[in-house]
């Protein structure tokens, strides 16, 4: 069975319950969450093994986060633990007009306070067929980059597939150094990259270009750039959201793939019950897809998008649904009828 | 002044809260329906007198679902106590593209284990103008399915109007008795089905064939096949329903009274809080639409329409709304405004 | 700065959750809320300076609304403490086809028993640049009433610009005194006044005329009509409100000023959150547009439309709404993304 | 069987959760009781016929009011609709050395506005063996008051046993009148009375005198002071409450019957989960402990002193205990063992 | 490392919130827990390998169960699927002079409906060093006592500890055997017996003698008739419970071993927030007192006893406390300061 | 009036809920409370001015700090803005033998790192009679001990009188310094000192020396060490604390004012609700106790120690009482009667 390491942060979510502003919030719902590792459920989820990475601090809350890891059927043999706190972030639900809004207290975590040495990348990979990562990581601080280098450059040499997310969060990359900096060497050791191009090009210090994702014809001259920039890269795949409102979004994807570009179709996802973690989500699908010999490119990304309209509907970051789940909305049956 | 009784299961739901999957769930809320019992709230609900008719364990449970029939103004001087259990079924309600997931634990429960002779139907009758059943109680066990017949042959014999509603469960049936052994001589005392044509068809052990429901003049053929197979039958319904997602839903109806079809507009029902239950309280409108005087058949089905829709507004099984909120809908009245 | 004061009562509010209807509710959620006190809280949103003045009961729930003022930082200075209760109102949060019902319980409260002299007003204006009441105060009693009318009287002396919102409750005017007895004098005092066409002609004893909103070039002869009763009226606003379900409004305004009439664009608004208090903050936006320099009147009634739609998704009656929030869906974008 | 009638008011209680004090609760639970009602549900609980008799206003919280009435088997065929308002109380819940709280909020309920001729008293008693009312009932309102006599003259006339409990609550009689002017004919019916020897004196315009229930032999002359006022009298009883702290009580009870004093031993109530109600449930179970042919006086007091314990551990007004778990503490098992 | 194997069952816990009787409810907190799997989480809470073995059912309810044993720190690599439903069980919380009260609802689960075969035992004791099980597995059906016999057979093979806990229930064996035909074969392979001494008899099927544990030279002749029972018997230990009310208990514990009597000292435990499990910590903190080679007898009974008590304040089945807050218990430290 | 400026950190602490340990938390109750702020509230309760000043990050939680320090009517017109993140704390709460849980994580808090030049404390104390600080705060970080320092060297100039609680957490100081490198300073500007006698000599840098409480011949000795080393020393004060359980504390306190000493006798404290913030309440009353003219220094002992136990019962760090009811259980009545 193919075996999934994603390695990322965890955090403690506290988000305020029914629509309330923070102001009128007197109890937050605490869940536990973060790119990666939601991907990492996302597999776990669909039946194949997953596993992952991360430092947690040696605290009640530490524990927890571990105890939500193997709650999940995701494997923690290689956590460490370390540091201060646990990475926390805030989250107000919106709804219709006005959008949710997120408070970050993630500085100075035990995951962004990692170093270089703290995980065995060679025991992590023994039995590894894919490590995934994402931009957010070596956003947080110098150090959690090294660890990012130090792990593809471990993965890549054992022959391990790397996926990536690019993941931009203009919030973060606060440490003194631009995306420009660190990313290109980071995703030149990547197969699969999930972005948007204009991210993908600012991210690679190259001038921007506002892709036009209506006019297909017009992006494999725009996904072929990457190429030519990373010598690994096989594939690379783009999400697409239209935000009609907070609670109404239209979700599409791209897989663009050996010269050929695979375009599912756009779907409606309303009411949104909870947005955050629909790109890992997203992910996770492809990922899946990917590696299942059953599908061919087009059922990739049509699971990957079917897979993201899914998490829309579900509380928390992670996306707890099975493929069997994913495949009844890929085949096009949105029904939600009752299963009994 | 008219009185309705109905015979079935109340159950223990057992539903998790703001759309959390099983997993997720560290609370269920606790509410109390069934079928039958459903449709006597509807009843008691437009100013008619009910009663249901059930067997409880003698348990704590048994008791507090005793106390929730009382609080909705159901008769419940017939009530049998015995047996084991109070069945329970769990509910995880989806959204959007997610349907709803129901969980039956209802398995040798006190309702499943009756036995003839437990119930004096001439007792019950004694004052009843309609009795109503479902397909849900025969298809639990065989001593269910036999209670069942004793009763609608005492309701025969003592003139009650007797409704049935097909209510086809596949999950149910598996005590070694197909729907064709058993609902033929139950429906030949019926004077009103509701139901999918297909189902009914099913069920009476014919060949199957999909009505199209859009061509109304192709289905007046249809209903009389039934009408050739239940010698005491009148009337049969069917509720139309088209599941756009698990929070949006299309309903409408048809009544095929004396050979004339009478169709209610589609309505849309969004958002959706909670369907279940949303056929019984078609059920209920109907019989209710069916005992007014004031009302002609098309009134009828419009308000079995009107009903059916507001029971998606409302939590629980049950549909908690007066005849006078009804007639609003039925009117036309879809906006929602405050009444203040 | 500008400081806007506003006079009426505070009530507290107890709804039911998850909507459910009265018969079903174990809790209600308490918040603290009335007309004029929500339209205080919008202007303190945005920055503006603004006191609440009314009467308070001397006991838990007094004193608990007194925090509630003084934590949105409305100025609480000439608040009177007496009278036997605080005014209550329940309410029952409807969903798609089912509206909401609000059961009012503010009979002989503080603010319905308080009498003239109670508030020294000469002090409450001395440094305020508005001055807002609401059709809600005189339908309460004849003493309150009396209390406006000292009210309007003062500030007109002493040159503060008075702003008025009709805010007809049928259910309101039982102490022998219709609209027509009372209003006229009330509104004669007004700069602006913020209502429907139909219930100004009404309150002011003219003959019904219903107006036509769609046909714009129909509007000004009618409210031209306004003008001729009230000698210091300079501007009329009207909230245009289409219900299409409980879950689904659709919102647009009308400012009419200087003869010009500008008419802000229909919004959709869904899925409803709280629509309670959306018309206060409609009037709340109304007056910061007046307030604010940099706007022209398009650009005021404008803002009123974004706050009013904004409030749809706020639980409670005020709106926690910033100018900034406001701001961006006025300039269009309703898309609801994530901050973050 | 034996069947007991009480008049009185219900309403709805609003209380704080978790030892909240006011001005921090975002919630309140909804529970509905009242002195005479809690007797009703009491008598219910121990299998004898109960019957309420109020007054309910016709709105969607006198209708909860009613279903929960009929919820615990407590009949509710002679109850009135009418007047403007159900009354209401909040309460916060105290803790150790912080004593609850409570808000009436009552004043003009559909009870207090109750006039004679409203109720049928010949029809309610027409199968009755108990009548109780309690001094509340007189204390709301001179009508109330009249309707309080009304029914105790035809309860008298037609051979009904009258029970009633002094029940004073100085923040009511606020209508001109004192307790001496109306107790007096009231008690006059009365074959039970149940209240502390200086509450008695004191309504029945006696002078005070402090009675010292340690001393039992100063006792008797105490209470045959009121027998001499009271020419039905034929028993009278006193709760001993001994208040260590808000969650901690010692209770006890004295029945003076025929001569003879009946003394319950104290017994320790740690900790109190809500002791509003604790009263009623001790006159519930005086009542039933006077009609059970089985119990001698001593066994009547003592299952009136164990009930009233048990109802400390009880949400909610009511005591929902049944008899055999009043028999169990009463006959000395304060175990608290788990049943399973 | 020390590895401790337990085979039993997992239900789900159904709990009324607040000390609400069964009949206020309308939500049960949920929670997983068994006596076996309690056990393993105590284990793998100090610091050991524990494992769960049972059995559950293929749907949402046995995923979500498996999930909280993984989430547990126990493995769970020997769970069979398969069976109908999880067993359930309802749990009204008392406090006071009120108990608790359980509503078992476990017949027919996939525990107890398990078949010899099912469980590879051999597998699974191939890394353990002590087997676990108590007297609720065989009093659930014949064919979960014939699993039992075939695990104790193996694991004695083996040479793993076994040790049991007589968990007499006398609502269950129902299935037509009693204790005495059952127990004595399972117990002959036991090294260790937790139980009371008139169970141990009553189960063994010897005549009932009434121990008196406060007379400790009496007890050692009653202990070493066990002894002569069960050839492989090395160890007898007891719970002393003594309980004051429901809120309040008194716990302390007997190891007798190899002929000496180890006395653990009374601890007050007040207030009780959940004692449903306590048993279950006893042995679990007994397990771990044998299994540390730091503790001598004495230590290990202390430790036993100081386990149980603090489960007391844990809500839930499990035991959630780390070895060194037993340690701080048992050393004497009972002041409950705050950690900070 | 009397006016009372504190200075300190306020922090969003977020709680378990009923007992239940961090890992079984799905649900954080969040409220905002900090040593200083504490104290500010319950001056502010017992009806002086008070003011409270501290600096609050720039978004959503700094803001909902801010409406609850108005909404508590404490003063916030000299609170600066700016930072990171807003300090927070996280809760387990204990019961009977198992103490309750802090997890800090108020590192890199806006407060934390405040600069001297932040608060303009000419303006702070240009209307205060006392200003109040604890020792928490120099513990922070060695900028938050510099403005300590310029903080009190300004109110000792001004007059204003100063008011110490030394308040001595092992867990901070970790910046480098040791309090009795810090807090010497500091004190030598303090009128009023409360802590325990070793803490402030270990603060102080002498000998430890463990006094003896019972023993009150013996303290004076101790605590004239004191006022040699603090020269502006008028008063110290002690609570005593003796921590039966979480859920039973004992309190009373010390007053050596002037050569005497005044002892407060001990309280029980049974069941605690929270015991947070208790020291705080503590601290409150003795400042008020110090400034109420009407009291002398046994009485002002003697409403520290009532409100320290009254602090217990209320949920959250805030003592949420009046001044009335700390004097009814300083003057003895702990009954906790209903107040109706």
């Amino acid at each position: 069975m193919s075996k999934v390491v994603t390695f990322g942060e965890i955090m403690l979510r506290l988000s305020t319950q029914r629509h309330l502003r923070f102001s009128q919030a007197n109890n937050f719902t605490a869940t536990y969450g973060g790119g990666e590792f939601n991907v990492a459920v996302s597999i776990a989820n669909y039946g194949l093994e997953a596993e992952f990475v991360t430092r947690l601090p040696e605290n009640d809350l530490g524990h927890t986060a571990l105890m939500e890891i193997k709650k999940r059927n995701v494997q923690a043999k290689n956590i460490a633990f370390g540091g201060d706190r646990l990475g926390v972030y805030f989250l107000e639900t919106g709804a219709g007009t006005r959008g949710s809004k997120v408070v970050y207290d993630r500085a100075n975590s035990a995951m962004a306070t990692i170093t270089p040495g703290t995980i065995n990348w060679e025991e992590v990979f023994k039995d590894a067929t894919v490590f995934h990562w994402s931009g957010v990581t070596p956003a947080v601080s110098q150090t959690a980059a090294d660890v990012c280098l130090e792990a593809v450059k471990v993965a890549s040499k054992m022959g391990v597939f790397i996926t990536s997310d690019l993941n931009y969060r203009a919030k973060l990359w606060q440490y003194g150094k631009e995306p420009k900096d660190i990313m290109p060497e980071l995703l030149s050791y990547s197969n699969v990259i999930l972005g948007d191009l204009d991210t993908a090009f600012f991210m690679s210090g190259l001038a921007e270009e506002k892709p036009d994702y209506q006019n297909k014809a017009s992006l494999p001259i725009l996904y072929n750039k990457l190429f030519t920039l990373y010598p690994n890269l096989e594939k690379v795949a783009t999400t697409l959201r239209y935000s009609i409102s907070a609670s109404h979004q239209q979700i599409g994807g791209i897989l663009y793939d050996n010269g050929e570009l695979y375009s599912a179709a756009i779907k409606d996802v309303t009411p949104v019950v909870d947005r955050v973690g629909s790109g890992d989500a997203f992910m996770g699908g492809l990922i899946y897809g990917l590696l299942n010999k059953e599908y061919n490119a087009q059922q990739a990304v049509d699971f990957a998008v079917a897979a993201c309209c899914l998490k829309h509907t579900i509380a928390g970051d992670i996306n707890l649904v099975t493929a069997d789940e994913v495949e009844k909305l890929m085949s096009g049956d949105a029904s939600g009828k009752v299963a009994r």
